[in-house]
């Protein structure tokens, strides 16, 4: 058993002909793991993600990727700046080589919230149920965990109308779906304690975040969904994360990826032009004030989302740092890294 | 006669307080550039700019910055990414000490041009002109001037009703009241020939350009106004301008900066952390396919203008490199840089 | 004293060339309300009133309406549809005829309300309170007011800091200031009761609407601001105002004007045919769930804010109905109609 | 053989359960056309028609509307105002009743178009030919065809790389290709003569315009693809169709519905509320300028592109003389309604 690591691109959302021209290549999967970055507009009205959805469900069927592979899709919206529309995929098969030969993949998902459940501390404590069991089925100790993917749902404002005035006022929040499921994270991960796992600690205690964890809010599941990777011990480190203090942080960065360098950026930057970053991540949060190193931004105060300001010049940032536009970049880090933070990961071969 | 160099934050297109403590601060003036970043949509009906222009000539004349000061003001709107809103000054002294013995500064306007100038070679060779008038006034020569950063006019639908059908194609385009003016800028720089100025090469020519100019097209002047700033030999280098590859060329932007230095990027680096960039200007640039690095990117095909895509992953390379978001970025290199390249510049202290 | 009413054309938000050209045509007044569309992108970086506020600030000096005339200025942004970008003036003169002998003014302002204030009762009191000052100075009984046009002030994030959370949530509401300004319109105008002015009906009791009301929120004043309207007894009624059911009922609309007719619409059709509209006002709500005629809208789902559909759609049915493309059209009935209604008022000639 | 009409509501661009339960209902068709209004941004990153699309086929082939019966789908984004999203279906039933018994169904595509006939004079002339198709296929004589519908393909950038350069300016240009789609359904009908059709009429001859005819661009085929609506002799006229001067014309838009009626607007008013106008489709136009009654608007003059605001003002006008919010409204008039005006179709009951 043996997990690797692809790229594809693609030229619009319904695009799968290279996600299906590199199943081809790669053969039978027993497990397989697919993240997306879709180029819609990020608006309520935007539909870019339910049509690729459709197209990768279907393409995944098409290509002999029956039922009983262990499948769990994430995508995310919105490609501002230089983000390259593209997937990434993690896949487990029983023969094959790997640049990676010590990566591990596990994942899980809960039976559906129910809108009691939904952004309140049951949300969290289930998270960290899944992502528990992810690690599980990866074969990792916590410890060895480097990075847990998880998709939270959303409380609409449908589902909501029947809870408490105080619960019903956080539908439609994906930043706090983010928030809670990043709290059963930092939980499962033990960088959180369970005795901080409460109403009050939901948007309200920011020193508490998951350090390794990035999660997707979406609303076309009501389950939390994970995908834990990690590294077994004995092997090269493979995936590297890391939270940073800011979004220019660059030396940060560089520190994730060769933390024992003497000079971390050089020694990253000769990585990147070697070709040894397979593939990164990365989860752009913002200060509550919109400030970055002391100054003012727009990030709070244009006709664009915040979510927009940051995936774009977190896609400068990145594609700085491993002259690489294919990035697999997110906005929202509530709870995942210090207000202002980021989180960042990569996959490294030797 | 000394020229020095100073910024101010704005918290809104109109506040104007930080300019005016700051020329509290330096006393009178004998010339005066001002730039500033203004953060309004960039659409058509955007009228920050118009706000600021109102609001900075009020403070001007508040000031007591009379008519009789030479001045010339630069506003550029769109603050995506982590763009911090803010100006910058260029200011000439009969007395006072600056951090930049060697900077140089000129200015020059051209007379109104013509529906029938705009757009055409005439345009270029009047930016050549004001140019050329402009490094004057600096007391340099050619070869010594850094940048220059000119306004261009706009050729207006109305203005353009009684111009060849091919002429009135071009009305409306502020891409090509930025090419144009540029070539200018190149021919008086001596990078451009006289003989290539012609009108198969206003945006057919892309191989033409001025490598150390930046435009700005603007539609409340219908004149070419210029900013000339250089380093007077004998001095240590102040202003660092060159042109870079792509926009996330990270070296090649290390190296405008440490020509020099075995590692430039190092080098830069440090000299950011210790402060000693002073100031920094970028104009980026697409290639016309959207590629980079020949990876797809969405910068002309999403419901964002490109230069707003390009303003604010340029906002991450810059924030990264300088750990500053007070960087004054603009988009459209057009005739300023290779296809897909940028312009950048950097006043840096001993 | 006589009341007369006028429009000016605007090519953009700082072109007060009509503006200054009426004022010209109609010498001194002794006081004036001046009302604008203003065609920003009304974001929250649309900065197109503030152009327009200061260029209208410096044509009424210009032109020597002085700071002792009583003066009222209403900007509202958002052309969408087919508005056309313009302004009307009520204006007072001692001498001079009048198409409206009728028509009475009244004009009143509040002190700044403090954040305590802010979207409290205490908001909704003082707008009661300067309605009553406004009705006043309009000499008219409160029966024979028409129409009350109110600025409201906005409770900002900065100035919520220290409120309570619950008083705190309300920051920001542009909903909120013209909801809780409205009940105060409708308490003085008889139309609420005092007993109903509590917490609870702030946005809770949608049954409660001044029903002659029309109320836009501002960032730019602290202070309820009133321009109250109305017909005096004894001339022929020249300002007709009245709710109607929602945004598409053109029955109900031609009622307002011709309520005694046996066909209102067609009445209505030949006054305006005949140019006997002067001027039309118009206030567009929505429905909570953004149904019409128990079809989904997408109103509250879409890239766009609900107002900007409101608005639109509202230019086409009051086009539809009077032939002009000159109404003065804004969003957000809240407390101002029933919910889903709208406020509806015109100036009719003999 | 029978045609019957019906309209099912959608709630989402995937929302194929109205189209379901209306197939269910219906029974088996020999022919279908299916019509819809879909939720998107209308941007160039819209992807909620690719969505409708392939949920409206998929749900199509599982309710067992078989690829040989024919049928046509004509998808149209934007719901801007108070459109309610949703569908529409002409349906051809060897058995069942109809209210519509004159009513004639025609359909009929092209082969695909090659770059070197799309935006040319072939294009104009292949429309006319699949125009003049799907009549001989409705039964009808051109003079009783009411309505042609016609989904017309789109030059993109891409394939128009080998084009001589005025051709490749043509390139992307829906409204050319709505536009030159509009001159062949002109011919076909006998509106335009064939000495016309010739390169400097498309886009430079506004005089012509087909009348009768509505045009939907789309990226989505290379085919002409039309539907052909009329009335058969000796029947009530069912399809009622004309063309209007602007947005706002009241009165011709009752007369097209009721040409013979002393006081159209009353009779049509009384038709809409009786239920006798059962679905309605319009065209919506803008003059050059931007203008309507002379008077300026924001159309070519905002963030928001023309169609956006032309569709959302005309949901209004439909709204407020049929009392409906389900009209199919859709922007870009070109050579099918004179400059400034509109088509509009409705399909009456006795």
């Amino acid at each position: 058993m043996t997990i690797e690591f692809a790229r594809f691109d693609m030229s619009a959302p319904d695009d799968m002909s290279g996600l299906a021209a590199t199943l081809d290549t790669i053969g039978p999967v027993t497990r397989l793991a697919v993240l997306a970055k879709v180029e819609g507009t990020a608006t309520i009205n935007d539909y870019s993600r339910g049509l690729a959805l459709r197209a990768m469900t279907d393409c995944l069927a098409a290509q002999g990727v029956h039922a009983d592979t262990e499948t769990q899709i994430v995508l995310s919206t919105g490609c501002e700046g230089i983000i390259s529309p593209g997937g990434m995929l993690f896949f487990e098969r029983t023969a094959g080589t790997t640049r990676f030969p010590g990566l591990a993949l596990g994942m899980a998902r809960s039976e559906p919230l129910t809108p009691q459940q939904l952004l309140a501390t049951d949300h969290a404590r289930i998270a960290a149920q899944v992502t528990r069991a992810a690690i599980r089925t990866s074969g990792l100790d916590a410890a060895d965990v480097a990075l847990v993917l998880m998709k939270s749902p959303v409380l609409t404002h449908a589902a909501a109308v029947s809870l408490s005035p105080a619960h019903r006022a956080r539908a439609n929040s994906t930043a706090l779906s983010r928030g809670v499921a990043a709290l059963g994270i930092g939980l499962a991960l033990g960088e959180i304690e369970d005795s901080e796992i409460n109403d009050a600690a939901i948007a309200g205690r920011p020193d508490l975040y998951a350090r390794r964890g990035m999660v997707f809010s979406g609303t076309e599941t009501l389950r939390c969904e994970a995908i834990v990777l990690g590294n077994r011990p004995g092997f090269a480190l493979a995936l590297h994360c890391g939270t940073i203090a800011d979004l220019i942080d660059l030396d940060a960065l560089a520190s994730v990826l060769a933390p024992d360098a003497v000079d971390p950026l050089t020694q990253v930057r000769l990585m990147a032009k070697s070709g040894r970053i397979a593939g990164a991540f990365f989860k752009a949060g913002a200060r509550p004030d919109g400030r970055i190193r002391g100054q003012r931004t727009t990030l709070f105060s244009s006709e664009l989302d915040s979510d927009k300001h940051l995936r774009a010049a977190a896609s400068g940032v990145l594609g700085a740092l491993l002259g690489d536009a294919r990035t697999f970049i997110s906005g929202g880090a509530e709870h995942q890294a210090a207000p202002g933070g980021a989180v960042f990961a990569a996959l490294v071969t030797e």
